[in-house]
């Protein structure tokens, strides 16, 4: 361990807290480490990814693409490999979904496709507010940062935050209250206080949040209520989507088509950093160069990401998809019966799953525990009370079945430590 | 071409207008369409391929990285690869420098680089206001924009951008009045009206904003200033830095030493998206992950930075460099010498350099007529007034003498055309 | 009629339109218009007429003031009046209550008032945010506006209005859901996005809502809760208070002490501007003139309030106005039983009500019949669906019984033409 | 003196404790405290009292007015007193200077006239941004504080105060800085990131900050180039208006017309809380009720202002006005002539004048040793270095000199001490 280096580091490092180890190649779903160990991996890039570690395909994609002095870096300007991605997008995602986004390459994180889709939205409907969920994470930047519900975070803009109105997400108000209703009565109320907002950006799936899993019926009802109050939705598909829940996209089942929808993490498929946003035809009032970034030209992130959306017309690769997920749900229902819902809630959409114990800080341990066992599995959740698993949709079934065992050993471990 | 393609992207696209062409390869200062012509580029990626486009010997240490499955993505994890680029910035660039910074690594973009400065400022001064320049440029994030001159781009927004406060650049004022010193009479005026802010944010040379270079005599006032007032000091070395004005950090030669400084761009190397931000230890402050970004751990960043770096303590490269500096600069004074002082103004520093003409339209027009003879040079400026060279700093000279050929006849022949 | 002289004013006028008339004089509860007509008044100064027009002692107190010479304008000097109302308020009032709030004289304005009192608690707490309540009205001011619920006035900021959060007020999330309860969840959900405020600012019955009446016992829990997470509490009483509500504060008998209290409106007795801000000693932390305001110190008002206050130890006076209370609640029931609850709903406490018919057009519709009938009584809510009782507290039995036989008859009369 | 009586009072307190004194009568320019000490009044409620205490003819009207049982509080509904004062405001001041403004009136303060001003400004130009000046002071509630400079004041906020750029005033930047030219600079720079405002509003004597009074060239310079940018301009004429320039609005002689003027203080003629906004008729874009107050029907006000206005029209009155500038500016000349301009600067324009002396705690000690010889004259500045001379326009030429005499011993009495 370079530890010594790693104390040049600012304080802000987190990961590296929990998981102190000197990483140094991967392979899909397994990381060896400087010293020979290796680990299975559930936290996959904070599900940028979705494909495993180097695969092979875009592996071979990138030194093909290198080693023939093919452009890297090219800003918005027109290149092969972008032509190829647009091309690939469009015809294996969007055309086969009905749907006609155009599409913006922002800076290539996804804090700055969130930012371009704020501006957008209240730039099309010319006013100030955005609703967003409690529970909410869109990013680090101060618009995005604005929408998202993080008390530590949000304290750490050093300024307040506006222009932003938080609404209830499905469930908040307990089982018997539905948000979407309350949220329109005070937008219909004209003395409630709350200014009609542009536009809703919504997780399908709040993963920093803590694993919270909008309904269908409610994502539906939603974009319902938005549509009959003019307002616009943002689907922030950051982390949910480029196949996490299952689909390409978390909110096709739903069948709601949001008006603007953001793309990052797994889109550039071999970890590398590259960000989309998707926006209805008619909203795209841009002018050119009004929202740019340096790095919107990352043509490695092309390339990769290429090669991985085939992957979503191969049927063999949806078909061991659903196979992980039904591996992962049989494994949660294994954990409910045998700890009990008073210990153990657990909440999952394909491949993003968490469970919440009875007390609050078991996550953390479990999380420390299963480290020692080699398992890089997070929390998450407002007090890191939610243990997060997120491993690549490509994981082999039998270590994907190791990782779990080895899960499923600290959990028991610690759960029998509190003593009950 | 693939225009029909293209059009699938949002309007938002902006060099590609300008320079409509499909990009295939590059070596250093060349690049290939995919019809086989050749272009001179000038742009190097808004700065961010200083060391040229596909470099061999960063190519080749990309290769090795990913051929042998080191690992890619590692959020903020340890690994061999991000170790080596801290060795080698701490090594190369800052104990030579004796600066004792600490080193944060922001999601890949320069916007979200300052953005994580101008939260640290912020908390660290617990004062909500920022102070930025005319004619600034840091980013389009929401943070970032507020700082940011432009009216175009802050109209993005959408809504008001507030906790910022514009002061005059160095010379904006004109020649007679020294902005520190009003700046100064402002801050110690209780009436004022104008807030203390937590930080300066400054560019030592504004490259969106017009190629406005800072005297050093100026620099070192401002920091004074703001050091007798308790007030940071962000240096904005995201385009200037990295090498640009001739060695490393742009602010070396004034002699400063900033609180905080935002690097990007160029530091990746190889136009991979890395950005860092240095920070006085005393100003570390950060909580764990209080500010994140899932691609902070970009390894292929990381090698290829390193590799770059190392070419700091290489004499060749730096005697090379101060060649073209040479080059560059006499060129554009044997133009003020040929069209004179009234229609003629150029700016430089090391390898940027601007050329303002005495019509704010022509600048565009050569950028144009410099297109048609296959080289890419961008305007700069509030009124897109200025022609910007920003070559990179490893261009042939033989191919550097070309390219400004071509640009002195695009010049002349766009003047020669206006008449006067 | 000067109506062409009347068009000198702005169009912003408003009460003027819907109660056409010249006014001359004034006794009580009744007005003379110039043409010698005589009305009704249920208005009362929008509740700042509350000892009703022109009380006789009131009078010859201010005529015998003004007679002598006294000083009129003093700004925050001392004078004798202002001692005498000192003395006066904390031995009648506060005292007896064993209340020891410092006494802050603002700008003899309501929205004055709840500005002060924003400012102290944002100070007090160092938290930039205040809690408002669905239906609030605070004032027309940039502070107190931003803290308002009504869409319209809000709107006329011309800018986003910010730092003020807004949760549903008792009931308003309909009768089973808690909103204390669902309050401090929010606050309590370090995720949830919202801020803790620095204070809750709170109107025990909403005049210009809606006359919304918070339950006792949901002001004592909001309180309580309050105190648990270290939120100040603010009533706005400046309507409700100074006896409108049966007792002199409109919290007294939910037995709660709040933080901070705003009087105005009644405060001056005549129907002259006074204002007053109560605070809990010890967060009387304003530095000498950090909030002030020319006519802070209007002798003129002191003179008549003090006399006004002494009222409070006149049994007499507080009898009759008992005997004022049953008679206005006797009359609102008896129109609810002859319409029934779903075509009318009354909402009262001590004399201040409202009554809201089935059809959000009624109100109005009344208020213009009532007039014909020479009654004042205005509309308020949100849709000014609600007709709004606020007779003087001194307003004779009989005229009390006229006027409102008067408004029975206009009740009777739109509803008979409204068909249902 | 009621001293424990005044300890009821908030900190807050401020001119009481520079003048300890409990005062009693008053009668134009001399009040009588309650012990029978006699104080000649240079402070003139602070403005608010232009003619005098306790004017007689003012006197006798409001007496007939009250002892008649005329109307007192009529919100803003029609009354005769309102008529008169319409007519005789429109028939004396707007008429015979070809100004057709319509009238709003606010709540009795003048923070209320600024923050109605301002939002009508920000609606009519749909901009949120008001342009405001070095050293202004226009009001404590959270708009008009927002546009004014004083540090401190601005703390109160407790929130950081935005939309609202401030300017540099006339001479803000020395004698040879054009700074109206400087704003256009930055205005017309569309990278400046300065925002165009809305309006400027500006003071032609600033009071509080320090006696600074813009040149008629300026101001009229401003206005022009607020027209060239399409920018409303706003003279807050609530210190300086209502004759304390020598003519009734301070803005006459500079032949400029505001598209707001905003007017309050000595409008009530006997320091009676009334206000008043001037509107240019095609910037009436208020919708009925849009800005409100309950007491901006205040018709004691309306009385006393009604009769003070007729004034204007008297010959004699304006005489005595002059002659007595002229003896106040006779008087500041001596003392220059008799310390030096190192020691003493005056500035003044009609009757507000303002001594700086060549320290800034001169003006304090002089203030304080009049005081004991019986003269109120306070100071103003940021750093409360400026002597304040305020008058009654009505003073009598004997006390106004000796009152002075008075003022020069004082004067006399520091600089000795301060041995320079």
């Amino acid at each position: 361990m370079h530890s010594n280096l790693f104390e040049s580091e600012s304080n802000v490092r987190s990961y590296c807290r929990n998981f102190p180890v000197l990483l140094k190649t991967a392979r899909n779903s397994v990381i060896q480490s400087s010293s020979g160990m290796e680990y299975i991996d559930f936290l996959a890039g904070a599900g940028s990814l979705n494909y495993g570690h180097n695969h092979p395909k875009l592996k071979s994609a990138l030194l093909d693409y290198i080693g023939n002095d093919n452009i890297t870096q090219s800003l918005d300007l027109y290149t092969e490999a972008k032509a190829a991605f647009i091309d690939t997008f469009v015809g294996t995602i969007l055309a086969p979904r009905g749907l006609d986004y155009k599409l913006q390459f922002t800076g290539p994180t996804g804090t700055n496709a969130v930012e371009a889709a704020l501006k957008l939205a209240r730039l099309a409907k010319r006013r100030p507010t955005i609703g967003a969920f409690s529970n909410a994470f869109h990013g680090m930047s101060l618009g995005a940062l604005a929408a998202s519900g993080n008390a530590d975070k949000r304290a750490g803009a050093g300024m307040p935050l506006g222009n932003v109105t938080f609404f209830p997400y499905d469930g908040y108000m307990g089982p018997n209250v539905d948000t979407v209703e309350y949220i329109e009565r005070q937008l219909n109320d004209p003395s409630s206080g709350i200014a009609k907002p542009a536009a809703f950006i919504v997780e399908t799936v709040q993963g920093e949040g803590g694993i919270n899993i909008a309904s269908f019926e409610w994502l539906r009802r939603l974009c319902a209520m938005a549509r009959r109050n003019d307002i616009l939705v943002i689907v922030d598909d950051i982390q949910a989507g480029c196949g996490r829940t299952g689909r390409f996209f978390s909110f096709e089942v739903a069948e709601i088509k949001p008006d603007i929808v953001c793309l990052s993490k797994s889109l550039g498929g071999y970890g590398l950093p590259l960000s989309l946003v998707l926006i209805a035809p008619e909203l795209d009032i841009w002018k050119p160069g009004q929202h740019n970034g340096t790095f919107r030209g990352n043509n490695l992130g092309f390339v990769a990401a290429t090669t991985a959306l085939s992957f979503w017309s191969d049927e063999t690769f949806k078909a061991s998809l659903q196979q992980r997920v039904s591996q992962l749900h049989a494994w949660l229902e294994s954990q409910v019966r045998r700890y009990g819902k008073e210990r153990v809630r657990v909440r999952a959409r394909g491949l993003i799953a968490g469970i919440e114990f009875h007390r609050d800080d078991i996550a953390a341990a479990v999380s420390a525990e299963a480290f020692e066992r080699r398992v890089i599995v997070e929390t998450c959740g407002a007090r890191d009370q939610v243990l997060k698993f997120l491993p690549p949709l490509t994981i082999e079934s039998d270590i994907f079945e190791e990782g779990l065992d080895r899960v499923a050993y600290a959990i028991d471990k610690i759960i029998s430590k509190t003593g009950n």
